[in-house]
């Protein structure tokens, strides 16, 4: 599986969705959305490694970690690379991004020595991104999913 | 894709993991973990809401939503039928748990009055669940994941 994910900052001047919860649920995971634009400001070294580190204590199966994210900062020519990636239609919404995030989960896993299918990979992978979702929306930081 | 799951109340004498992360996450993130072991004590209707409302706003291709929850409370006989889908091993870090609950995704979805293959419904849903994990994690609860 392979996702192109963009995380970003929000234009400030953007207003917030007004959103309330039926049943009471924590803020950072009822303020998390995914914004169609995104301003041009960097994200600093420390802060994208944070988001990482959220993904990175996603639980998985046999604590197999089977989530990569292969990253591409603004200004890079890596960044190009991955930005054409990205089908015609979504580049109008990744242009302005600070980083593009490909998110790949592998499909095997070593489990006492023998290398067994995971069916789990894309839901536990998908348990990582959404940390790193809600990393970057408590930071005030946001991230847009855009399909392959 | 069907995966059993357990949310409960972790037994108040068991130590916590001493965890600490390289760069700096939100507190609710790094203190998420899966206890081997439950309490028996039961969760109120208001706090399972919460945890399934937790899901509901995680971030879906086209906004599908295709996660679906069974569960079953403790003390029902829908508990029984949810208990014993688990393989043999597994029973015992189940039964104590206050709630069984059993993730389901959707492989199909509509999109512009079309039905069409997900190539994302696990990953959605995996993203669902960590919300729900969370959520759970973040009001003192413990959630374990076991694959059927």
């Amino acid at each position: 599986m392979v996702e192109k994910v963009i995380g970003s900052q929000l234009l400030q001047s953007t207003p917030r969705e007004v959103r309330s919860s039926i049943y009471k649920i924590n803020p950072i995971i009822l303020n998390r959305w995914s914004p169609r634009s995104m301003t041009d400001e960097k994200l600093s070294y420390e802060e994208l490694m944070s988001l990482f580190e959220a993904a990175r204590w996603a639980p998985s199966s046999a604590n197999s970690q089977p989530w990569r994210f292969i990253y591409a900062t603004r200004d890079t020519e890596e960044w190009n690379t991955l930005f054409n990636l990205l089908v015609e239609g979504n580049k109008r919404w990744a242009k302005n991004a600070a980083v593009l995030i490909v998110v790949v989960s592998k499909k095997e896993f070593e489990y006492k020595g023998k290398v067994t299918p995971s069916v789990t990979h894309q839901f536990d992978t998908g348990a990582a991104w959404e940390n790193l979702a809600l990393e970057a929306s408590s930071r005030g930081l946001y991230s847009l999913t855009l399909i392959r």
